[in-house]
């Protein structure tokens, strides 16, 4: 059991009645709970905690908490989640990513009510954390290609210290976890379940690591099993946490979607990358692109849009290799083409086979020799093979 | 040689004197030229050739025509055409695709300037080609995927009778042509050279193919050469007769590219289909995506934009696998997702996991049940394994 030393301690200015007030909400009310996170707001949380027990509530608020709400358990809560190293973070709480829920408060969709709390694991300051955070979300059933881009993604944004969000399941959410931890950079894996627990258990170690590097973050107390619609919520999480989303490999339906449309309710930048359109597992990506989502095809794409006021741009212009006649005129590339691989040609030849004056040939024929591209011998001219 | 007569019957009400005018004018002028197009509108195809060929005309006109002017040989050139069974199309004939080429003279850019004709073999009537048109152009070096994905649109736009144009290079161009010819449907090949060179020589066979069964396209006279520059500049007329364009792999510096360019210049539709972010050769078409090209990943997707006025509407809305949730509300999945795979529970305990008062709790379970999803038997409630 959590002692009320401890979690002052924990909490810093934060009343031990908040927290358990919150705590205890976090328990009732199965999100998301448009109308008591109203409530809550209205009159704050340890009033709203007092009525919600007592059943004194409007019948919106009652028919989000009647089910559970003789269940209150916050202080073996708290200690369930101490006891694996975490902690409950709440609004009033200087590390609760306020700017990243705004959003939230201000959706006029029931679907994206704030949480009324965050279970959180592991050393990383949330509200720092959601300050330049993108989050990286797809299919469980990804391809290799579609998890060598999520961990490409993941390990590029993590070098330019940008959070990786995603929600830690099989695919292309742990090849982004995966991607920033070896990068060094910071990772948050928004759970649909308790923190206390480990879902998939085949990423066990893997959510250990984003523990202990980064954070784990979950609405839903210890104890909690995940639930298909469980994970659907979760991902309004993962999509407001987050100043873009980047979907890499979905099928037309799919988690990812739902986080994806929870991305652009909530005014983030919606992104996706492309992939063969023979791969079902790209075609949700594809769909996106076509309503809209931004086309990303590296980190320099996604830091052009996400990044902060251009101090992210992209290092250096993109290009292809370059030519020789690059800079030149159509002119030049017209003479210079005209010109045989390997003979000499004079001028009125060039003029006659590229079809345009024969002066205009000599003036294009001596840029092209000040650019090395030709040089001439007794009037005829030909190309510098070692410049083509 | 040509005889008089001879082309009278070809070329029906078109006197022979505009088609030998327009002969020498096409052999004068290395296209696109702007200025002496502009002139042949002005003065007529007759006179126009005239004055070129004795000097009178504009410093702008001559400096389109000084260099080849004295090359005065439209009979030999008709009768090289002729000699591959191929003719020559000029404005003032019936099957000239007026529609197609209005955007030319409308466009002020000069490398958009129209064709003053157009040597054709093959039995199709360019007008009633270009009516239905969509051009399929990319990268020679396409790789398996995008060899096949341009045979898959080209032969899905043959099957609904619509006519694949492209430039019979190897790679892209050629594999939509075959498309097109393998499933019976008009395509149109526009040359870089004459229609009497097969070029590329490897497509030797192919372009004898669509001379026999659709239409070779060049406005370049009889015997020309390919070049680069030729290259850039045919790619207008495959960008302008077709009324949308997809580009299936391309560099980011490609021949494609200015296909691309030029169907934007020209008004028409620009699509392009996406592909593996790790693949180069599909850079290019990202990079259109990305500056506005609409993605394509489908033929039904290409007639969305391209067909004509919802004739030629995807045959079936778009949908993944059914899911036997499918229409519920969030409540209802909420419920079944709250029963355990193979326990049965009582809507007290349903509406506790839930989070839900237990009469929307009981509600829903009539609903699933009344969808054969879950049964129930002395008060208990457990999902129907076969419905999932």
């Amino acid at each position: 059991m959590m002692s009320a030393t401890a979690s002052l301690v924990l909490y810093g200015e934060v009343s031990d009645e908040v927290v358990h007030a919150r705590a205890y909400l976090s328990r009732v009310a199965e999100p998301p709970a448009p109308a008591l996170a109203r409530f809550v707001e209205e009159v704050g949380p340890v009033e709203a905690a007092d009525r919600v027990r007592s059943g004194a509530v409007s019948e919106r608020v009652a028919a989000e908490t009647s089910a559970r709400r003789t269940v209150h358990r916050p202080a073996a809560d708290l200690a369930a989640v101490e006891a694996v190293g975490g902690r409950l973070l709440v609004p009033e709480h200087d590390e609760w990513p306020l700017a990243a829920f705004e959003a939230f408060s201000a959706s006029e969709l029931p679907g994206l009510a704030p949480p009324l709390a965050l279970w959180v694991r592991g050393p990383g300051v949330l509200a720092r954390m959601c300050d330049q955070a993108v989050a990286i979300v797809g299919a469980r059933a990804a391809t290799g290609y579609g998890q060598h881009v999520a961990g490409d993604l993941g390990g590029g944004l993590g070098e330019r210290g940008f959070t990786v969000v995603s929600g830690a399941a099989i695919g292309v959410d742990g090849a982004a976890h995966r991607g920033a931890l070896a990068a060094a950079g910071p990772t948050v894996a928004v759970l649909a379940c308790g923190v206390d627990r480990s879902y998939p258990a085949t990423h066990d170690v893997l959510l250990g690591r984003i523990a202990t590097h980064g954070l784990v973050v979950s609405e839903y107390p210890p104890g909690c099993v995940p639930g298909r619609h469980r994970f659907l919520v979760r991902n309004r999480l993962i999509a407001g946490l987050a100043g873009g989303t980047v979907v890499v490999e979905a099928g037309v339906r799919s988690g990812a979607q739902r986080t994806a449309a929870d991305a652009e309710a909530l005014g983030r930048i919606l992104m996706a990358v492309p992939g063969p359109i023979t791969s079902g597992t790209s075609a949700g990506c594809h769909r996106l692109i076509r309503d809209g989502a931004l086309l990303v095809t590296s980190t320099d794409d996604v830091l052009e849009v996400c990044g902060r006021m251009g101090t992210h741009l992209p290092e250096e212009p993109r290009s292809g290799a370059d030519r020789p006649t690059d800079g030149l005129g159509e002119i030049g590339v017209l003479v210079h083409d005209a010109l045989p691989a390997r003979q000499a040609r004079d001028a009125a030849w060039l003029a006659m086979e590229a079809g345009i004056p024969i002066n205009t040939a000599r003036a294009a024929l001596v840029e092209l020799e000040r650019r090395g591209l030709v040089e001439h011998e007794a009037g005829r001219w030909r190309r510098r093979l070692e410049a083509s």
